[in-house]
């Protein structure tokens, strides 16, 4: 999750790793150390923010090393400081259970565009997705993937206004395009045929509800807009990732409740706040 | 522990509180949820910052109700505004070990003074304690000690550029008058004799080394200063909390390293560095 906090402009966000939960147990250090950063420079990112500064916290079963402890923090400190917010404090403790880490990524809004919510998403807008989407975790991508911070400051930068909402995907594109919804006050339609997926990933529903894509989702001014054009070209120039328009924004209605669906392969709207895996 | 970041001149703090470690298993929510914030509430007090806004995290116990985890975060949420620092943001998750908190605090540097850090402590500098000491644990303080954030507002009000460092004593006065004493490279002299006891604490050795009284420990300048007048009231204005002198600085030389030394009721020198108890 990510929040905007209101002192001096800063976005601020915080979220758990928990070994045998977020990482396997026992996962190397240096993978863990990454992703724990990652996953909160993701919510940056979703914000269109640039990251400033970390705050690492790890309470750590009564069997790890010194050794393992310090690899630990060595690996949270060289991905914060990779990812231009290094870790200016922290926190050390002993649990009886599982490793668990947090950490706090402090960023500023983007100069022109300011914070990119997830409440903006307006009737008419067009969906987006970058990158490809399913098979994170069998995959080992929630380990090695790269918030998408470039890819949200090009957006930002290239689309200005006509940038609407965003959210970064960590439960699901079902979930979180959902979250954009109820947010918004709107109903995002996701075409199942549009989805991105990884190689291997057949089923449309594995790349709305696997999780772990740490994409951004977003939605942009649509069909005649500036943005509309400037996205057909199907990739972000800072960086080539690919970009997909996978839907509409319309209007809440009598029975049509904010959030998110998605027309099936036989053209049936199917519930996707529901879609998504609870992790947590 | 505390740090100063730059951005902004934002102080900023996080420590943690795992169930069955800093406080029991099945403790009251709401003495659980005031400490979690206090402990971070007293960092920034201790640079004698003004709490701004907090983040809080919790790694839930599987166990745990739905009930107990909302009456938590309601804790965590009341005791953040009422001292100044409402939660902006967190985030919640799920672990089969003890329940683990953090509190992040974020804090606005004294207006006048700045940030007092651990680090400026200056040789014949008086060293002095608010409050009382020892005791804290098995008298329930730890639950309800009171955050010394105005006390160390008048301090910085009042003394001004005469406040040199400031630490708050969670490990003991022992080790945190020997944190500030490595970090300026000087030695805090402490006399027994003029230790500060709660009562039915009889041995001195006790409120060296308890822990988690969260007073402040701070040195002034010396003999003669006006700070030594003021101080010598042996109160704080502000809220009537005692101030004592406790000790002076000294410096460092042959065979005397950076740190804390008590003179014993013998008139001998004791090490204090290891005195307080190593909580994590």
């Amino acid at each position: 999750m990510g929040v905007a906090a209101s002192p001096g402009e800063l976005l601020v966000t915080v979220d758990h790793v928990i070994e045998g939960r977020h990482v396997r147990e026992g996962e190397l250090a240096e993978l863990i150390g990454r992703k724990a950063v990652a996953r909160s420079v993701s919510d940056i990112a979703a914000m269109a923010g640039r990251p400033i500064w970390g705050l690492a916290t790890a309470a750590l079963n009564g069997a790890v090393s010194q050794e393992r402890a310090d690899a630990l923090f060595d690996a949270m400190s060289r991905w914060a400081r990779h990812w231009g917010c290094p870790l200016v404090g922290g926190d050390i403790s002993a649990t009886s259970g599982p490793s668990v880490f947090t950490v706090t990524v402090a960023g500023v809004p983007h100069v022109k565009r300011g914070a990119v919510l997830r409440s903006g998403a307006r009737v008419g807008d067009g969906v987006y997705v970058t990158g490809r989407l399913g098979g994170s975790l069998e995959s080992g991508r929630h380990l090695t993937f790269e918030p998408r911070v470039a890819e949200a400051a090009w957006l930002a930068d290239v689309l200005g206004d006509d940038l609407h909402a965003m959210i970064d995907l960590s439960d699901g594109l079902g979930r979180d395009a959902a979250r954009v919804g109820r947010a918004s006050g709107v109903r995002l339609v996701v075409e199942s045929a549009r989805l991105p997926r990884h190689e291997g990933i057949v089923d449309w529903r594995r790349a709305m509800g696997d999780g772990e894509d740490y994409e951004l989702c977003f939605t942009a001014s649509g069909p005649g807009s500036a943005a509309e054009k400037v996205l057909s070209a199907g990739e972000i120039d800072a960086t080539g990732t690919i970009v997909t328009r996978v839907g509409r924004v319309v209007a809440v209605g009598e029975g049509l409740a904010a959030g998110c669906v998605v027309i099936d392969e036989r053209g049936h709207e199917v519930e996707a706040g529901e879609m998504g895996w609870e992790h947590a």
